[in-house]
């Protein structure tokens, strides 16, 4: 059983007990993770922010500064808590690994519905545009590090820069088209990744 | 030969003469095409279109109420340059063909850096964003046509609109790694078209 004081998931209840402050800045991040994931920044506004996780305005800045310092500390939790996922899955080194990764990536994007919107447009803001970038690369650094190639061809590399642009896409496609299953995607984006492999191989040689 | 009053390729001679309007707008049009080519939106000033086209701003602004309405427009030209030469090439309805496309439309990026940074974030203008998605969804009609199949699976259409994710991606990596060649780019956009559509069925049967 968990202790009662560390439940994070509800705004009300948050507001009313002390926490650690590392606590509440978690709690706070989880808040905005829901609202900023389920519309788009400009659409978010600081009131909404405070009603919801039950806090202050003055309290909310003490521990970020605006709207924006906040939009980019919850894009980066997201990224963090995907890469942390990510990370322990990859440390096999194996496609299978891979694919289990996909699978919580869209599982992911499928909850916060304006992250598709996110990764294109950065919200506008020029930080989450370099925090989603950083991911990309990191991103093909650690299926370059699955391949065991220390030194890829540039037709490789971009292979698997393209396998980025595949998943961003599909997560778009899961949240147009009903039809597609989370299943289907992790694995067709398992499958994506090793075609486009052997198409650039082919290519180059 | 030419009629000397039909040339448009500069800004000074431009000026320097009298143009049907129409010409006067292309001639515009394309001039913008190198300027929001080569940098950002927010990098570049009406005075500097005024300039680079050798016209008044208040001429500018009589074909294009401002820098945002002129910038939707060349957006639009640039679109409809690209979609012109692919319609053609696609009415033979061959893989070849979409290939010989490809060609082109790397050739346009490269000759038009700033093109890749727009496609992500539409130089945050939403008409923009608008503007290239419908692109995108044209871009997947017509290589359903050359699949010819009248009800593709939605596993197949999510295959194509990845290939968009792909071709896009591909445009940033020609730019980024100077070892990459468009032939190579051209040839492996036709291979990671047939190589999704085949993962794309296999893992959906």
């Amino acid at each position: 059983m968990k202790p009662p004081g560390r439940r994070t998931d509800s705004g009300d209840r948050l507001a009313k007990r002390r926490m650690a402050p590392d606590d509440r800045r978690l709690a706070l991040l989880e808040i905005g993770l829901k609202l900023f994931g389920a519309k788009a920044y400009e659409a978010v506004s600081i009131d909404e922010i405070c009603r919801a996780a039950g806090v202050s305005r003055p309290l909310l800045q003490h521990y970020f500064r605006g709207k924006q310092t906040f939009f980019i500390a919850v894009v980066d939790h997201a990224i963090a808590t995907l890469e942390k996922t990510a990370r322990r899955q990859a440390e096999d080194r194996s496609f299978n690994a891979l694919e289990d990764n996909m699978r919580v990536f869209f599982t992911f994007m499928r909850e916060h519905p304006a992250g598709a919107t996110l990764i294109k447009g950065s919200g506008g803001v020029p930080e989450v545009a370099a925090q989603i970038e950083a991911f990309r690369l990191r991103t093909v650094d650690l299926v370059l590090e699955v391949l065991a190639d220390d030194d890829p061809a540039p037709e490789t590399v971009a292979a698997v820069h393209c396998w980025n642009g595949v998943n961003e896409t599909l997560a778009a496609r899961l949240l147009a088209e009903p039809h597609l299953t989370i299943d289907w995607a992790a694995r067709f984006s398992r499958d994506a990744l090793l075609a486009l492999l052997a198409a650039a191989e082919g290519v180059s040689s």
